[in-house]
């Protein structure tokens, strides 16, 4: 059975991962014959309060510990993880990815990934195995890829200020509709707009049923 | 289009709602053709960190501040929503809903459900219709249900402790694989036991998919 890692970032879309991408990954996984390996960098980050949208003053929780609830509680320190051990890796989107794998919500195309994040996303490229980067997520994967001057294809769909910011850092940026995937098959990496361009949940699922199917056929 | 309820209760297994099973029934309501209108009680909950399996001692949480989360910030204080602007109702399971939806997890066959749940529970059904529940909410229903007198069928697949539970408190429990659905067409009652049995995602998909279908059915 395939092992995919699935790489979280807290739990809610506007502090963490997305959670409806993050369980229609899972499902589509198990669904598609793999086992998914869940994992989350081990920080604290700022909270928002998803009923008023406004961050709660002072308030931290652990990236770790909140993807738990997505995983449960089945879930691993990103430290620990090591690419050998995985066939693939994904990343659903969120701020979380945005915030707390990277600092691309604040920085933008200045930003820095999380080191161990980093390591992890290298390993499974030099191994020559696939990656997929869902929504948000591929800004996060252009950093990475972008500063070992990897030349690459990925897609957040269509909003020009992220698509130039992941130019700048390296990416070629190929529009794509909701439904759909990009691939580029050179460096086996899969990405969908999701909720970038989602207005309702079927719409981010018919593209990360896609993108996970193409994932797997990759293995 | 019809609108469907679905109750939450905050956000992860162990102190709110199932994530998997609260996002495949709102990826099944919508790939169904109907709207869902989210809830939850505007209460505070004790916290269960997901990581460690423990509840994290003094902390407590809005459930519908956390339920938003699963919703995306689209969601309601269930003291607002009526039955007159629903076509049916669908609770998610999770332990959420045996602590914060009603103390079953607590009390057993003593247990007393959130005055706002009760309510609208009670006009659904007067007004003939369709409810479903999973998981372990079919244990709140038979707590609202049984105290009405009203004769039912519900499942939550086969724990006998449960199931006697839900006998003393007025329910016919019906024994239920996980991917099916026990089906009362007197009450428009549809219950199947997702979490309660299920050992993978696709196993709860398989029974909240078919309770959806057949909820959207008997609208």
């Amino acid at each position: 059975m395939a092992k995919v890692g699935v790489v979280l970032s807290g739990c809610g879309v506007y502090d963490g991962s997305e959670i409806h991408e993050a369980v229609i990954t899972l499902l589509a996984l198990d669904r598609g014959g793999a086992e998914a390996v869940c994992m989350a960098p081990n920080v604290d980050a700022a909270v928002v309060n998803h009923l008023s949208g406004e961050e709660s003053p002072g308030e931290t929780r652990n990236v770790l510990v909140e993807s738990a609830r997505i995983a449960r509680g089945n879930i691993r320190d990103i430290a620990d993880v090591k690419a050998d051990e995985l066939d693939a890796l994904i990343f659903p989107g969120g701020f979380g990815a945005a915030k707390n794998l990277c600092d691309f919500a604040v920085k933008g195309a200045d930003c820095v990934a999380h080191p161990e994040v980093t390591r992890l996303v290298r390993e499974i490229v030099a191994a020559r195995k696939p990656l997929a980067a869902l929504c948000i997520a591929p800004a996060l994967i252009s950093r990475i890829l972008g500063d070992d001057k990897l030349a690459h294809k990925l897609t957040i769909g269509n909003d020009q200020g992220t698509a130039d910011a992941m130019t700048r850092m390296g990416s070629e940026h190929v529009e794509c509709s909701v439904g759909n995937f990009v691939l580029d098959p050179t460096n086996k990496l899969v990405s969908t707009p999701a909720y970038m361009l989602a207005g309702r949940i079927r719409e981010a699922a018919e593209g990360i049923e896609k993108t996970v199917a193409e994932l797997l056929k990759m293995i």
